[in-house]
């Protein structure tokens, strides 16, 4: 049983040696450029530990891992394209270096090399392993559909148990699916299979409800982003959703006036208003609704509690729990 | 044994039974406008072809063959907004009618889909016929970005041999992996996939020679384009990179001024340039040759000649070759 970090050492290890062709250099260049703006790789290593709660770390995991990975930047470089984004993780977006043509192109090509590293799992489960990632993929382009058209629409008319599906199928079925497949690969049960790809649902939620709340009202020094940067981009939050139920009307007409401009102010008004309807106080309740679902779903797997230590190590790790 | 006719009846069938969800519609209405569109469905036919050359046709060959289908649709998508391009086959594209964030996400939604189709075969040979289309697929991205890096250039600067495998890459690999798909399925020996493989590759870049022969010297109400659409388009073809190799200095700073300028006899002049440095006669030769070698590439398979007469049938119809 590893720690996330140690996980963390031993992927990287194996990803970094997966080489692109050199030519044609800029498809390979704009592949390499959003794999070298790194990130924390968390879906493989929650492969690898969906894995190790089973059994011991097998180097399918490894090609699951690397799998995930890809698809996962993939959808980072699309996505990027299609948020019109010129900037992530303090680097500027593929298409911004390499144009929206190498751009499109290198995240097909990464999609193709995701089924790749598939094809080398042992065949006895690679069918199984090919449908549970294919299931989660389709869903995360679904959810990136939704979320645009969401974007065209005024927030009142999103409904909050849509808004919940969206951001399920867009951030949290690949987390989920990625634990679930190294189940499979450690040879867990479907019973178990099903806790854990829960498990990692509810995480993710929580974690988003998470995000959204410090986006608001976390300390930005600590958080590392603008306070507000969504309440400035008018997005669709969480928190500015389930403002729209709690508020009065009086209220809910001074939120859509601030919507519709941008006084200096629009940051300070708009989290007042978010406190007047107290829909900061439900955040932390949602947050932790989905927590307890998720260590609810933890508790449910069939094996030593010890070897489930190093999962809800990393849960509250990323729900910011101390313990 | 049945004929091209018979087997596109029989993959259409199979094919026009898969349906995508209906939401999120956008997503979903993008799919299914391109598949709508039609096309004569050869890839997968060449799949049927394949297995039916050495086995009686198996289910198997319709999934290998509706994933090709897919893959070749999902470039088109792509490739269409890539190219900015507002008609195909006298319909909008996608990205006119859905937009392009549809368009990047429904191409991506069709991509994975495609991996659904292939994790239906038999397991026996799952990974030889993935690892097979991966590298196809790979290699139609990568002839898309060189097309890409091509249109930067002056034509003169694109060397004859470096467009050759351009064209191979983008047009020509996915049919010849396609037949070598079927083989597998049918059990054809590595050897004999081999043949195949390169009899779908000549076949291939002959049909893009006549291609561009047909759109500067066919009869327009034959060939259902507009005479010298490609001249018009300063588009890189096998005719016009020749030229410049075929041409005297004199021609070659006629052609180089008419290629920056839009006179309204430019198709004329051009076509002439090309006739009086026999560009004509050297792509009736070229086509000749590659064909030559794709019949060798038949007659080298090693199975009873009268098995080989549908693919025989098809290369004439496809060449165009009176019998």
């Amino acid at each position: 049983m590893q720690s996330f970090k140690e996980l963390t050492g031993q992927f990287s290890k194996h990803f970094d040696q997966l080489q692109f062709p050199e030519q044609p250099n800029r498809l390979y260049d704009a592949a390499r450029h959003i794999l070298e703006i790194g990130g924390k790789r968390i879906r493989p290593v929650l492969c690898l530990m969906g894995n190790e709660l089973f059994d011991e770390l097998h180097q399918d995991a490894f090609h699951a891992g690397s799998a995930v990975e890809l698809f996962h930047n993939f959808t980072l470089i699309h996505d990027d394209i299609m948020d019109k984004a010129p900037i992530r993780r303090g680097n500027p977006t593929v298409h911004m270096v390499y144009g929206e043509t190498a751009a499109i192109l290198s995240g097909d090509v990464m999609l193709i090399n995701v089924y790749e590293r598939l094809n080398k799992v042992h065949a006895k489960y690679q069918k199984k392993l090919v449908s549970v990632f294919n299931k989660a993929a389709i869903e995360v382009c679904e959810g990136q559909q939704l979320d645009m058209d969401f974007e065209l629409l005024e927030p009142e008319a999103v409904d909050y148990d849509s808004y919940v599906n969206m951001i399920g199928l867009k951030t949290s079925v690949l987390l989920a699916a990625s634990l679930q497949m190294g189940a499979i690969i450690g040879g867990g049960s479907e019973g178990n299979q099903g806790h854990l790809y829960a498990f990692g649902k509810n995480v993710g939620i929580a974690f988003q409800i998470q995000d959204d709340f410090l986006d608001a009202f976390g300390d930005p020094e600590k958080f590392g982003k603008q306070q507000g940067g969504d309440i400035l981009a008018n997005k669709k939050t969480f928190l500015l959703l389930k403002a729209f139920e709690l508020c009065n009307p009086a209220q809910k007409a001074e939120l859509k006036a601030l919507l519709a401009s941008n006084p200096e102010d629009k940051v300070a008004r708009v989290l007042q208003l978010f406190r007047d309807c107290k829909v900061d106080e439900w955040a932390e309740k949602e947050k932790e609704r989905f927590t307890q679902m998720a260590f609810k779903n933890l508790d449910d797997i069939a094996v030593l509690t010890s070897r489930k230590q190093p999962l809800r190590d990393l849960a509250d790790f990323l729900l910011n729990r101390q313990q």
